[in-house]
Order: structure tokens, then C-alpha cells, then sequence
């Protein structure tokens, strides 16, 4: 799903920063970042991948970065959820494809190495002569993440962070995955939306080998709960109101209600289990 | 009411794009187009408009989108809130002024068109050569809205994206109006911002020709209901927990309550109908 | 507490503009202050500060600029938080280090003049050749603050905005301050933040000069009641669900709960006062 960019000329790897985190946008700690990143390496564009990552949620963080990756252009990116506040963890710099990721090595970052290509190099981040002095225990993204990506935006090398680390090493987040049946595709709750819409682990492809295409129905089954729902291009091809599975924008199979809120209606938390089979023609 | 800029030089058209859409601030989606832009444009200037525009209100994304713009620079100027989420509409181009809109053919742009002088002509966006591939029926904006907008700063021409559309087949929103009488000025409630005022579609130029003048009172008639209030500069002029009625910064007329919420003391809805007629001198 | 920047080559002041507003983000009041400072400066960087200020809250917003400020480089800090709109005061630009601040004359920019090394010099803002044309009652921060910054970035000098002030009569909010007594510290409830933190005005130092040191613990009295806290490096240090002293990123002493809302939990508004002494071992 890889979209393709026509007649792109891609800005320079080492001019942009992306940042992810879940500093919210109440107070001044993502502005903390950009000072810091602007004063170490002027010329750097920003993007903000997303602030509002519920507090701690290495999941939800790590779904956005990846789903947002293939949009963005190769750059630094840096990512900061991490519900232990730098007490055990070490921090690292990986690279795959033409990016580099900073982060905590908590797994918020493995979904994202996976969308790039995979991981090919990684480094401990240990190299305190590119850290603002002090560092905050709880403020490694404004602190250690900020400069050491302005650092390697002005020409430092990840090679100059510290040690390399074994790519085996690197904590993962078990992957979402979909397993196909003869009659039935099962998978999981990936994440919610603002929207509402209840996106899976499950993609078009799986639905495909189903049988089951656009226009037609689609058996969900919830725990004891089974629900039969038309399958369509978009929400909209519903009418208000309705329950409908689509294909999102990120490529994956999803719930949603046309002008409501699919999340609430079938009240199904990220990591709930469903599964898929074909429906009745109707 | 347009704002004179002192001694400014409006950088060129094509290196600007703005950005108002609803797609909120919880996810990537954001960041997606800036991303799409920036991998095309890199040396494009991104100004997001608004995201929050509450989920598919065309209306309210209209009036923001058409208060802003006197203030924007020339430029590329995206709009994205579509609750058919692609599903019967056409998107367009439209060139009014020395901008360029580029959005869904629902009526979301027809009130900046007015703002930027009319519209002069309009293409609708056929080019599939200049959009991401593929492209997701949810996400417009990024598939098609970010990349054809990004190409149009790098050079390409309107004219490029698709056939010509007779500007009279463009859909528009009513125009919010307010109708002057003899003794009273009728209009509505256009949109309530997060303070609780309440913004009205009837301009200071309408309460002077009733002869109501800062210092005075103004009669408000709200279906059966009936309230004085005061005429002032600005709703820091009454006491706090005073209704008052004010120009907003958009040049409109709108109540307050000085450290308070005016939408929630009077209940009053957007498209709510008011009367304002001169009050009794206090 | 200022942090140190290694090998950093700060921007020139005249080419990055702040803002800090209680604008809020559902409308386009933002976007019109970036415009205006492009349409008139077209090379300017801007940070966003905050924007997301409580709507008239003058002392979150000052300790929210005063606490950002080491991070961002010099240049034209805006901050725009009134609840007067604009009635009874003034507007200043203020010089302090190498930084120029501009704002209201109400106490909102005083915590960062002190942060940014004193005020040295302060102007009246009342050039009208340099404000937009009309200027809104209810909107400075894009008819005057956002002009004015940008015409700054392009050259013009303070001394140009109008008369010169003595700087003792800026308006300045109570420097919140701490009382070291022989056995305890007294100090108060600065700020809230979205985590639940209780962020207060009590330095490590204060705690060092009782004695009281990381892996300890502190006996805090609010009113009549006392709790015992262990003072950690981290609220990742304790237990899930369990209160901590922790010193937080702006170098002031914070009370936390890992995985929780200490706010919520203990009830403290800002300005509540608090008494720490040195806790029992344990």
C-alpha cells in the first residue's frame, strides 16, 4: 500500500525532523522541542506527526507513525511516548530505509522500522556531548531526542551516538495480525479514531481471498455477538446512520456508522478480537 | 471590511498553501498532508487554517475559512470537510482574486470565493497524473487535495487539472443575510466560537443605519424571548456576568458575557433567527 | 536552570516570532497571526508557543512562556492574554537579554522579562502606521501584536513603537516565591499540567538546603491535612497508583502519580499553599 508520490524530488534526509508524542498541546513542551531543534539547526523543517497520543499509549503511538510514514518524507524521525519516563530503557537511533528514527526502545518504534523496510543498523543514544545540560528525567524528547536529531540534521552521523546495538535486541511490539481461515478471517481492534471508526488488523487483501468484495456483506462476529454488514467503498455508501465495513485510508478493514460512531456503538476496545467471514448476498 | 497590510510584500502566490480541514488533531492525518506537500513542494510554506472544524459542518468550516482569509497571505488556499465523503461530488479548483481554492464541490469554499472577490473560473480536478496512487475514497485530502496543490506551487497551471466548469455550476451555501427594516434588523446566529460568543450574520453598518450607536442599547428578540442589552467596544466594557453586544474581529455583530458564556446563557444554536431593534437610552 | 546548548549557533533575533495566545484552536484566529507576520515578513519562523492557554488566565500563560523560554531561541517573543480585551491597558514591547517580548502591560509577560535576565528597556506600543487598519477591540494579537512583531523582524526598532517606559511601571504579577524556613519550605501550587502534575514553586534546592535528598521522603502539609511522600527522580520511581515528590522538567519540585492524576487526587487548585519538611526514613 506504498503510495507513489508522481515526479517527486524528495527534500534531503538530514532537513527534516518529524516529531510524535504525548506531550499534549496545553503547555509549552512541544514548542520546548521545535526551540530546541531550531536553535541547534536552523534551517530544519518540522513536522508534527501528532501530539495528542493518549498519555503512555506506546500502541496507539506507534500505529500513527507507522500508518502516517509512508506520507512523510524521509527525514528524522522522532517519537516520544514512554510510560516509564526514561526510568528503565535505554534510548535509541535506528535506521531503515533512508530514514532514521529516534526514540525510547519501548517498541514505539517497531511498527514504524517495519513500515521503512526494517531495521538495518541501531544505536544506544549515549552520547551525552549532544544532550542539552541537565536532562530531565522526564523530558528526554525536549533534552536528549531534540538535539541529538538537530545534531544529526547538521551532519553528525548515528555512528557518533554510541555503541551499536544488535538489531535482535531492539524491544518489538508483537505485530497486529490477521490469521486467514478457509471461511473466516480473524484479527484485532488496531485502533479508534475521532471519528469513531474502528479500524483492524485485517486488510482489503485479506477480505479479497474471501470472496468478499465491495457491494457485498460481511459476517462479523464479536465475542458472542454477530453482526452482518454491508462491505463498500466509504461510509458514506450507507445511509445515515447504518453500520458499514470499508476499506480506510491507511489501507486496512474498518467499522464505521455514516455521521456516527461505530466505536461507540459496538463498544469494541483496541486489542477486541472479530472475526470476518462472508456474508449473504442481499 | 478587508484589512489594509502596511507597506507589505505578499510573498508569490504559489509558495504559500493553507490548510482547513476537520480531521482533528488526535491522528497522522494532519501531518499526512503537510507531508505529501513537502515531499513535492519543499520549499512551500504550510499555514493550517483550522483542523477542529467540528466533524462534516461545512457551514462552520465556510464562515472560518472566509473570516481567515482576509488575513492569509495569497496562496493555494485547501479545504477539506465533506461528510459524502467522496462519494457523489466532484472536487474543484477555483481562481478568485489572486488565489486559488482547491476542494469538494460542496458549497465549502463558496463563502471565501465571495471574500476573495468571486470566482472567476474553475476546473474541476480530473488529473489523476498529479494524485497519489491510489487513492483512498476517505481521504481526499491527501491523496488529492495535498499532491495537486503541491504540484501547482511547483509550476503546474490550473488549467491542468481538468475541464473548465461554468462557474454557475458551482454549488454554494446561502449567503448568511440580514435584512434591514424600518425599525429592526433581522439575521441569524453564522457560528458560536469557544469564549460562547455568539457571532450574528449582521454587520455594525446594520445597527447604524437603525441609528444604534456604541453607548446605546440594543432590543433583542429571540423567538418569545425578549433582552436589552448593551451596545459596546469590546465585552470587557460590562460588568462581568453581563450580556453585551459587540463587533466581533470579523467585523460582525455578536453577544458576550464579559468572563462568561453568551451560546450558553441564551441557547441559541447556529441558523437560530434574531431581531435587533434600537433600545430604550439608560 | 538555563540549559546549556552545545555548539549551538542561535538564529539571528530578528528572524523567529513566539506566540502564546488563549486563541484556542477550533477557529482561524491562530492561522490570522501567522498570516499577517508572512504577509509582511515573509522569511520569519514562527514557534507556537501554547495556544491552548485557559481564556484569560494571565498567570498559566506567564509561567508557561517563562518556563518554555530557555528552550527557544531569541527573537520576538508575542504573548496575548487579556481578559480585558484590550479596555483599560496598554501595550509594551519589552527588551530583556537578547530577546524582545510583546504583549499586554498586565502582568503576562513578567515571569519570562525575569527568566530572560530583567527587563532593560520598554516601549509603549501606539505607532499606528504599524498596526493593521481597523484595529479590532477584541483582537490586538492580529491587528497590533502580529504586525508589529513582523515589522520588528524586518528591521524597524523597538524605539520606533512609540514613547518609552519607565520600567518600574510595568505591571508585574507576584513573583511566585517559597519561604525557606529552618525545618520546612512553604510555597504554593504554580501550575497544573495535563498529566495531573502538581507543579509547585519550590526549587530542589530549597529541599537540598532541608536536607531532604532523592530516595528519601517529604512530609507535605496542605491545610490541616499531611501525607508523607517518597522524593524520587521520576514518578516512574514508585509504584503504579502511588504519589512522589519528583523534581519536574522546568526544575521545580512536582507532586505526581505514576499512571495517575495527582491534581485529582489531591485536590490542590493553583495558588493553594503547601509546607514541606523533611519525611521519616523509610
Amino acid at each position: 500500500m506504498t503510495p507513489r508520490l508522481h515526479a517527486v524530488q524528495s527534500p534531503d534526509v538530514t532537513s527534516v525532523i518529524t516529531l510524535l508524542t504525548d506531550y499534549g498541546l496545553e503547555d509549552g513542551f512541544v514548542a520546548s522541542c521545535h526551540g530546541v531543534i531550531i536553535s541547534i539547526a536552523p534551517q530544519t523543517r518540522i513536522i508534527d506527526v501528532c501530539h495528542l497520543v493518549p498519555a503512555g499509549d506506546i500502541r496507539r503511538g506507534a500505529a500513527i507513525l507507522a500508518q502516517t510514514l509512508p506520507y512523510l518524507p524521509a527525514g528524522v524521525h522522532v517519537a516520544a511516548v514512554d510510560p516509564s519516563a526514561a526510568g528503565a530503557r535505554r534510548s535509541v537511533a535506528v535506521e531503515a530505509g533512508n530514514r532514521l528514527f529516534i526514540g525510547p526502545d519501548n517498541g514505539l518504534l517497531s511498527w514504524a522500522l517495519l513500515a521503512a523496510g526494517g531495521a538495518r543498523t541501531a544505536y544506544e543514544i549515549a552520547n551525552t556531548e549532544l544532550f542539552l545540560s541537565p536532562v530531565s528525567p522526564t523530558f528526554h524528547g525536549r533534552d536528549i531526542y531534540a538535539p541529538v536529531a538537530a545534531h544529526l540534521c547538521g551532519g553528525r552521523k548515528p555512528a557518533d551516538l554510541g555503541p551499536e546495538i544488535p538489531l535482535d535486541r531492539l524491544l518489538s511490539l508483537p505485530a497486529p495480525t490477521a490469521r486467514r481461515g478457509e471461511d473466516a478471517v480473524e484479527g484485532e481492534v488496531l485502533s479508534l479514531d475521532r471519528y469513531g471508526n474502528v479500524q483492524l488488523s485485517v486488510t482489503a487483501d485479506d477480505l479479497a481471498a474471501l470472496g468478499i468484495r465491495v457491494g457485498g456483506t460481511v459476517a462479523v462476529s464479536m465475542g458472542r455477538r454477530q453482526v452482518t454488514m454491508p462491505f463498500r467503498d466509504t461510509y458514506a455508501a450507507v445511509p445515515p446512520g447504518t453500520l458499514v465495513v470499508f476499506t480506510d485510508s491507511a489501507g486496512l478493514v474498518a467499522f464505521a456508522v455514516n455521521s456516527g460512531d461505530a466505536a461507540q456503538r459496538l463498544g469494541l476496545p483496541p486489542g477486541a478480537h472479530v472475526r470476518l467471514a462472508r456474508g449473504p448476498e442481499i
